[in-house]
């Protein structure tokens, strides 16, 4: 055993780097070029800053759209809608299994005219939107285009990005509707429907964010990523879409943890490792070896204890995510740890991006850590290391089959034990939790009353029901049914025309449930039955 | 003119650094060896991390105990006094011209009772203790010295630094008393008593810092605090004190500010070239070739306005000094801009430090950014800056001769100028002063009653006074003075005898007046007549 500290990816560090640890480097490349370590473009936030994205979102759209106005008046650059458990699990507001969760953490949409109100007054062609939704993808980013269409905006003119990332649900966040066929189907589907309408908007944003919240490590974070990336491309490449009309429309979402150097040297090595498989597995073009990525800070990194001390983790971990190179960001508000962030710790959390941006220098040029002996290091071993986990992937047959088995789950599980473990010897530190503790009562804020909250939403959806046109309704949602049920038959027309008719999310599910039905983790998959799948 | 952004120092910023950028690097050092760019050990922070120091003190003495009791119970690893004004410029607390500053920004002492009272319960032989005190150093190093002998702790078990750094009082501080002549005996005096004696002491910490609040650059930081090493120096070794006795103990403080990268290749370009004007103007040996420096992160670039803001300026800045190696760190509160910290911004400010230290991993590895290129190309041209103005000093005649012109002093306020209006214009964005500006109302907390504190110490000096024998006193000042009479003759043992007679700091300085006079800053000197010297 070495006695050096390690990585939280394990990797053991050296007193002193120097020449001889760097085989490759970055010597000879050039960002904005293949394979894009330096990357994705050749004068990055020398052109444009990355945009500062903060992801919010409860209540009502009311409390949702003032949240909005406000942080766009504070300066941030793109919105990031949060969705209520009922509206990523389809369930209307009114339905006995959103009993407690009406707009809790997120948002609570039940028709197209809910999102309507979520962005009253923003100009859907001048903004881009991130919406964090998965199972029910489709259904919301038909609500967004309709709300554009019916203001007389074409979806032409949209930007922004569904997270439609389903494969990752199964393994760690759980917001899953239906089993996992016709789930991918649902998203390849709204790849073929994006591509086909020439969309400018990401139809999927792959993320490793929740495995590493889930407590993965960071090698593990860029491999299972990549593993369902590339399930999802050959499923789309399957469909008859082109590698070169989808993989340019593929967005990523990484999470930005403490481990300053080793999480730039994260970003670096994704970037080329994902060129790498563009190019050599797919034959993509160059523009489609562009990995762009969303990061957020690690909200499991925060504690409730000191929560000032949050601050500081969020300014390091917010550095990473910029020193990496990343196209948008979320900064965690400091009290996430223990409610709702305040106005006051979300525009703080903006603040830091600001700061970063303006006030410290690090924007000025591209790739300022290339050439250090440390971080090309940890580079080259984070993608080596990536690499031969995606390997392992491949040898138990692709992403799908390895999540049915359980082998993502269950290497993430054990990483999370170790560090668990590490935290409870005192081999890792966590500042005011394992060490430095202070006597304490924290103060948590009085939260919204979500109670009347959702009062408000449940009458609003009664209405709704009341006010549309039943037969146009009744239709619509036997359309949806029968698209289902007929395997080659694109589904987000019928989706389109349901949302028009002020069908709600609700129902669109139950009518997707009742021709797929439902799925429930296996207890193989729950406890992980993989073996000697290596952590 | 450029288009390109500018360092802070106003070198201009390309897109993109690769190896061609850079001449020398770092490429075949090591850390530990000449020139010390990558760290003066061979090991840095995984051998022991830099020493936790938080600057505090106000009110009385115990006040000021109460907080560093604090402090050392939350983690603090060292200590470091503030003192109140009378204290710097030599007047005891009763004193007409105490007057509405005792025990204001750092404590009061008059005494060498007070000085136990602010170390009671602190173990003297296992701290170590920086005192910011110039004019007035030795007198207070003398009572460090004669506190613990009292408690049969040897002088040769103390471990810690005085400022003594009186040429950029001169230059930037203002807390001088006499004419620069005796000031600088007075200094090197200091400098051959702790050699003599053996004692493990700095018995100078030469201050970039406080020229870089008055709005210097990082070029001149390191030009003008190494142009003043250079004479203090020059005058020990025309004192007889042989250059490997005294460089070793010579200490430095620079600041931290936000341009992250700029920062840490002041810290590398300053270690390479102290280490050159050591070996190459001295012939001092590899331990003397060594800057060990103190950083405290930059008050002047905290805000008054969205206070909280200041936590992430103060992390980046803590990074910086971090990554540059620095041997002590303090870390600002997040309110000094409004009033004195509390204990819990004091506590938050340390706990920054543990975060860096303990979660951020960049303590792992020696000089984490060597190889750079961005940061080796900066650490070449701040050396060659720096490297130059130094010249133009010496042409001048050297620091003392140049801080009689006003030479530095008006190099920095064209700087700081030039700052001001950059920030007018727009062109340098200070988050929530020119841009992100929101409505508010800055709570001031209430701080401390000082007058009635005050009021308590004045009445304790009296009472000092009434219960020393008079006799003792009167000849030890009467030594004092003698001593200062005679070119020749050693000052500390002269004031060790003074402060055991329980002389106080005014006496023993009004001693010291009567021999040498005071100084008053010359028109020309305050409003700067030095032609053509580069801003």
């Amino acid at each position: 055993m070495s006695n050096d500290p390690k990585s939280t990816s394990g990797i053991p560090i050296k007193v002193v780097y120097g020449p001889e640890d760097v085989a490759r480097g970055t010597a000879g490349e050039r960002p904005g070029e293949y394979p894009f370590t330096r990357g994705i473009y050749p004068t990055m936030y020398r052109g444009r800053l990355w945009t500062f994205r903060q992801y919010a979102g409860y209540g009502t759209a009311e409390e949702t759209n003032a949240r909005f106005r406000e942080l766009l008046r504070a300066g941030q650059s793109g919105l990031s809608v949060a969705f209520d458990l009922p509206t990523q699990m389809g369930y209307d507001s009114d339905s006995p299994m959103a009993e407690g969760e009406v707009g809790r953490v997120g948002v609570a949409i039940d028709t197209v005219d809910d999102l309507a109100r979520v962005f009253e007054g923003i100009p859907l062609d001048q903004v881009s939107t991130s919406m964090t939704i998965n199972a029910t993808a489709a259904i919301l980013l038909a609500m967004y285009i309709v709300v554009a269409e019916e203001r007389g905006i074409g979806r032409n003119r949209l930007r922004g990005t569904v997270q439609n990332d389903v494969l990752k649900e199964y393994i760690a966040r759980g917001t899953y509707i239906f089993p996992p066929e016709p789930s991918l189907r649902l998203v390849t589907d709204v790849f073929a429907f994006v591509v086909r309408e020439g969309m400018p908007f990401n139809p999927i944003s792959i993320s490793g964010y929740h495995m590493r919240e889930a407590g993965c490590t960071a090698v593990q974070e860029i491999a299972f990523t990549f593993a369902n990336a590339i399930e999802y491309l050959d499923r789309a490449l399957a469909a008859g879409i082109a590698v070169d009309d989808i993989a340019p429309r593929i967005s990523f979402f990484f999470a930005a943890h403490n481990d300053l150097f080793e999480e730039v040297a994260k970003f670096r090595a994704a970037r080329r490792l994902w060129a790498r498989i563009v190019r050599e597995r797919y034959g993509g073009s160059d523009a489609s070896c562009r990995l762009r990525f969303h990061t957020q800070t690690g909200g499991s990194t925060l504690t409730a204890q000191q929560p000032l001390n949050n601050v500081v983790r969020v300014a390091i971990q917010g550095l990473a995510a910029v020193l990496g190179g990343t196209q948008s960001l979320h900064t965690n508000a400091y009290d996430e740890a223990l409610s709702l962030p305040t106005a006051a710790s979300a525009r703080l959390a903006l603040r830091t991006q600001q700061i970063l941006a303006y006030e410290s220098g690090v924007a000025n040029t591209v790739d300022p850590l290339a050439g250090s002996y440390y971080v090309e290091y940890l580079t080259e071993a984070l993608e080596r290391q990536a690499e031969q986990l995606l390997e392992e992937v491949a040898a138990r047959g692709g992403a799908a089959r390895a999540i049915e088995q359980g082998v993502f789950q269950e290497a993430i599980g054990r990483a999370a034990y170790a560090y668990q473990q590490a935290v409870e010897r005192g081999e890792v530190v966590v500042v005011g939790v394992n060490r430095f503790v202070e006597e304490e009562q924290a103060e948590v804020p009085p939260g919204p009353d979500y109670s009347a909250l959702a009062e408000v939403q449940r009458r609003r959806v009664k209405e709704a029901r009341r006010r549309r046109d039943r037969r146009a309704w009744e239709e619509s949602l036997e359309r949806v049914r029968a698209a289902a049920r007929s395997e080659g038959e694109p589904l987000m027309p019928a989706i389109l025309e349901a949302v028009r008719a002020r069908a709600t999310v609700g129902e669109i599910s139950d009518a997707l449930r009742e021709v797929w039905g439902t799925f429930r983790a296996s207890a193989a998959a729950a406890t992980g039955s993989a073996g000697s799948f290596r952590a």
